[in-house]
């Protein structure tokens, strides 16, 4: 299965194609909705731009179920406020898209909101991701992610070991999904200090897979950390990911890091999991981990250094924009969306 | 541009081949060699399998010229002492690609020297690398690495607002590049304790790239830091990969690590580059920056835990092939090319 | 540039994603239009389904240019009348996708109107065919094409030596395109007997292209001829595609057919031209030129014989919806834009 | 499964590396030897330039069995006279690939027997479907070919309905693959006659397929016309491709030429096939028939017009080199192998 998002961010809509869906699969709409609905602003720490987010299927489902042709669904963009825009257009924000992308398109790109480059368009990665999720869990597959760090506050990290399946899914309820509550409140207490200087943070989200298959994967390009990394990437915001132990293992000597093997249930299994279940490129049964870290979102209220494209001088940028001090709660099920349709795309690829 | 990697470790060759090649380009030959003899390894620091690594040409070249038609080269394997693993096959070395590959494969892998897992690979991948490397110094583009850490110890990271051609191109030259000599040695001196334990250290690579020009990439799956991260992860070791700043933006604010914009000299640039010359997943101008982590080499001198593949029960391994204390000297090269690979394929993509 | 269609001929809608867009194109809408006009049901010779057309742009398009992000269009799907689908469904269609589709999709697809399988997934693509249509015309390329056989009726053939610009314009003026006027008027009544018996018939569209530079594509699966068939056999209906001089090939000496060059006005080209503009794989100067046949349309009102897949039994069909009696006169705008879609593929591909 | 050939005629060596092999397949080597001897020339109605064709595995095969890693095998070129082009080669050769290919490589590409255009070419691209062959066999799929038309002569084509796995065994066995063995005669004679006035003629292969399973495939770019088409064009000199009645369904009626279903023995089958087993571009469970055509052999002893391209000048060619008087012989396994690598690669493409 392969997805395509298009859609800008005050345009008519924003919305996705899946090509090489299953066929005659139950879709459940519901769940659909739960995971977009963790995306969605709504006030408070987030952004006040509030938008439905209702997903419209054009087709690939008939009756309920995927025909297994392309699957097409768009989300409207009803509440767009241009003007915020308007006077800024020739101003890029920094550390954005702006001004790369003003180069790469020529200057047609469309600038209200970010345009292609908005965070609005991982409404339609969730959508997708939630379907390639319950495909998925047919399998006995299940992703779940939390906030590992919030500017200096540091949640309790996955034991590599053993992630069960039902703590995947309590994540998943979890409006500020983090191991630790206690560290989960002073991450919020982090991001409301940031928010009323008008400022963001940044952090680290740890996403956990149980259940996914030994052997799938392989050495080279599409080895599994090529083909998560780059549906990771695909996430506006992120900057790095890393396996396992991850940067970590620079400093660690290979007789520390190694994970033993023993025959447990007449299955191979691995006493410690700092590959984060993928060697040579292949999942090697164990639970699947990985962390992406997300750079504080770039458009604050403070005044910034920037320039002005069409008089080609310097210029002061003050944002009016409605903006999030921090994405990473509305970040984790964008996260594990993109780590599913990545999981699904190297499930289904075939090879007799 | 695209390549394709082919051999196992003790097999008749290893090679590759290269697709969309552009036409009419003098080879310099003498370039490749220096670069591959760069990875080749040369006793002490390294393993003592020894390996002339001459590339064969077996097409697409003609009077010296590459002709635009699939480039293919081999590399023959001499040097192999298959015994060393005879003994071993049915016990998969810990954190090697052994037991995953022996699931993926259904057991049909060639396990000899990790077979097509070994870091033998790298040796085409260097080849082809150090073709699209010339390509890219044609049209301005410069690449090179320094070890970033070793075990405990750290080099001085590059200055991302500016990075000078000539520097990328002196650490060219150094068998063990870093930035500050004393750390070099530092490091040196703790690949030489490990390896006198029969251990081995992992450490992170920092690659920086001038001259890489603004606006090339794409938002999406196809973005820079995608297409570059997809590379690395093809390079056997590699854990974890983070573009500017990368993890530390976790701890940050966005207004200490916003990349403030200037016009200067009649061109935009920014005054900081904490985004590692990549914003919205295009390359804005600046020098790109990243980091990659390296895993200790799992193949250690001590004994360690494993099962029997073939009994199903718990054994013991103790490695007697030649390996690597620590692979970091020898992959800086590996990382550049395998950067060369990823830049040259979003280069040349073309888009009129 | 990549085209991606979706939907299905009763469900709400169905449309097409392009992708890699060059940026900051003005698109003449009004032309666009015209071209979908051209494929557009107008009852007389052709179905009485008739539909607006009107493609609505949800995405890549910014104050009436293109932002070179992904351009959506959704085309509403308003006069659909399932009901004389329902009684049928389980019949499959002899000579239509609905047998094998039902295999393929599990008996999931979408049964009314044909579903995915159905025509009226050529609006989308007549929609893209004409974006790409308007690139090649900036490049100086341009396409048409006229019916050349229809039953036993046959056109007069292009002179392959020389196709001007502006008699491809004019084709694309025609309701019912031919060179031979007299031919066409054969034609209509060929169709109007097959229609009066209930019946329907099929022919043979030949497609010219003058202006595609020399020297694009390549030897091998990515040949001229490779990518233009694989776009043509996504037509429904086509079975067959040749170039140049095609099947008369056969009974032909190399001395006969060969190509003979000469240098004129300081430019090579070929005194005849039977290999449609096409050597070794790559677009020689010369016009191209090729032929598709389209199979009569499967869905007549003559009794046929087929089975019942709920009983599996044999059973008799008698269909009872709107089809046209002979495609072609609509197809040749269809024809025309796959190879819009199929020819900029190939020079946008790119390669420094 | 996808394929990539390499190599130049004059070069040391030509090759392939196929990728995404199933693992564990023990090849049956003898029978790849037998299926390149049947395109290896040998002498009389072919070229005098006679080679080994021994293929060298150089990885991705292990005791005999697939690996499941990427599978190089490499042929050299020892038969090479190129003193033959020397003088000729600013003279390209009428209706080949030289000019369009010093174009498409700025003058690059190596010209020496027609370097990558060349028909040798097809040695490893036999190799590779001689492979597909084996694992489409193991799923009970035969591919056969026999020649339908040389010159004036035609040859008894299939009865689509039923093409028993035995009779395309059997025509695999024929160094000049006919079903009329009085056809066959005929076209020998045609041959020679061309032979002896220094010309070639042309021919029609016609290839069908039995037991490939119904439901494979898909509408759009990836359905089974267009991945067969896109394999067929890789081969030199086809310039047309038909399928089941091809472009004789353009003088047909739909009454005529609609396929009708019955149940027979608990399956649906066709009683007529004149979709050539595919339609809706999915495989129907009936036999898959495909005629393909190949244009005379452009290599001609005549003299011809051409351009010298260093003066720009008009010239005359004389060919001395060795060609066939007519190639469809030899190309009857160059046409089944290719069908090869097509249904292997839609096989093998996977959808869970």
């Amino acid at each position: 299965m392969t997805y395509e998002i298009f859609g800008e961010s005050h345009g008519p809509a924003v919305g996705v194609v899946l090509d090489k869906v299953p066929a005659g699969f139950a879709l459940d709409m519901e769940e659909i909705s739960r995971q977009m609905e963790r995306r969605r602003a709504k006030g408070g720490l987030s952004t006040s731009r509030i938008e439905g987010d209702v997903p419209e299927i054009l087709s690939g489902v008939y009756q309920g179920k995927t025909t297994g042709t392309p699957l097409c669904a768009v989300i409207k963009n009803s509440n767009t406020r241009s003007e915020d825009y308007a006077k800024t257009q020739n101003l890029p924000r920094p550390s954005h898209g702006d001004y790369a992308g003003h180069v790469r398109y020529k200057g047609a790109n469309d600038p209200r909101g970010g345009g292609h480059f908005s965070g609005r368009l991982t409404a339609p990665l969730v959508f997708a991701g939630s379907i390639a999720r319950q495909f998925l869990r047919e399998k006995g597959v299940e992703i779940g992610a939390h906030l590992l760090q919030i500017g200096r506050i540091c949640d309790t990290p996955f034991d590599p070991v053993s992630i069960p399946e039902a703590l995947l899914r309590e994540l998943q309820q979890e409006a500020f999904p983090v191991l630790d509550k206690a560290a989960g409140e002073a991450m919020k207490a982090e991001i409301l200090a940031a928010a009323s200087e008008g400022d963001s943070v940044g952090g680290v989200i740890q996403c956990g897979v149980s259940g996914f298959p030994c052997g799938v994967g392989q050495p080279g390009l599409d080895c599994v950390e090529s083909v998560l990394s780059r549906h990771m990437f695909a996430v506006p915001a992120v900057k790095g990911i890393s396996f396992g132990l991850g940067f970590d293992f620079a400093g660690k000597r290979g007789s520390e890091v190694n994970d033993p093997m023993r025959v447990e249930n007449g299955k191979v299994i691995c006493t410690k999991n700092n590959n984060g279940g993928i060697t040579g490129g292949i999942a090697n049964g164990m639970p699947i981990v990985f962390q992406t870290v997300l750079k504080p979102t770039p458009s604050i209220a403070k005044p910034q250094e920037t320039v002005d494209l069409s008089a080609m001088e310097n210029a002061e940028l003050v944002i009016h924009g409605r903006h999030d001090p921090c994405i990473l709660s509305r970040a984790a099920v964008v996260i594990e969306s993109a780590a599913a349709l990545a999981l699904w795309e190297m499930m289904s690829g075939g090879n007799l």
